[in-house]
């Protein structure tokens, strides 16, 4: 198996920080489903998971996943559709993680992001030879939404990736650009 | 001067293809402002070009530029200002060709980007070199909406940077994510 193939991401949108540091559930924007997953189809990443528990959002994600896969989207754009595939809405990390051990009988080695480093980071080579080391190891990367992901969830990663350096003092790409720089860092 | 300091961005809106290979003006989305000029700042591009000739459009990036510069937005996010600042409107090509040469007293070498690869195309690491072997050289680099940019523009460019391949036979990444990559891969 490719590397990217066992690689998923997940978007997380609970829970995540908002500007005055309350934990909240963040809503789904459309063009974090179809950018990422244009990303992730193009990279060969296994999966790409909206994680939300606030089911009205999961209904928004579903329909416009079936609008292109099955609706008038998937004639008027097939690449979409190509995209979208990988597309799959999950109520909790723990159900992405669940996903991916029933598909591959792996638990995935959770890959925590976010825009400061931390003392355990590893940079992206290091991620780069981690999946190299073990052919059969699954991986989860998690995106954050709103003002990133919580204590909660750095404190389940097995790994943390070392922040994105565009080699200036200012670190705020949005989640869709530093989605795709990453896994153009990783397997590009 | 740093190589991303001599590095400009122009998002085209016209004259792109439309899905039917016509040439049209395509509309100006609020997440391609905020995307690419988050990217732009984040690795030290120098300016980020919106350019249509269609003059509503003009007002509407104008409006959306004033709102996160001097409105409400420029307190509420003062990041977000920190990446509009780099924002300018040109009407044409040759508009943003000449702001250039006013700003810096040089003609801008053209470098056109797109999802398929040509004869000439340059490498990222070639693109380098360029830029390197030259240190008062500017550069604009072009980015293509809808369907892509015409042959028109093609034509005009002195140099076609190879298209962005993720191990896949996919290569439909939006503009956003296209934009991320790039110039991670020429600053990063």
């Amino acid at each position: 198996m490719s590397a990217a193939s066992r690689l998923s991401i997940a978007l997380v949108h609970y829970p995540v920080w908002n500007k005055n540091q309350e934990v909240v559930a963040t809503a789904v924007t459309n063009l974090d489903i179809h950018d990422i997953a244009r990303s992730a189809r193009t990279y060969g990443i296994s999966r790409y998971y909206i994680v939300t528990p606030v089911v009205e959002q999961q209904k928004l994600v579903e329909k416009i996943r079936l609008h292109w896969l099955e609706g008038w989207g998937a004639t008027y754009n097939p690449k979409r559709k190509m995209a979208l595939e990988l597309l799959q809405t999950e109520s909790s990390l723990d159900g992405a993680l669940a996903d991916i051990e029933s598909r591959t009988g792996r638990r995935a080695k959770i890959v925590v992001t976010g825009a400061a480093g931390r003392a355990n980071s590893v940079s992206f080579t290091e991620l780069k030879q981690l999946m190299a080391g073990d052919p059969e190891e699954q991986y989860l990367l998690l995106l954050g939404t709103g003002w990133g992901l919580t204590e909660e969830i750095f404190d389940r990663g097995d790994y943390v990736l070392e922040p994105i350096s565009g080699g200036s003092d200012y670190n705020h790409l949005s989640v869709r650009s530093a989605a795709a720089i990453m896994l153009d860092r990783i397997f590009g």
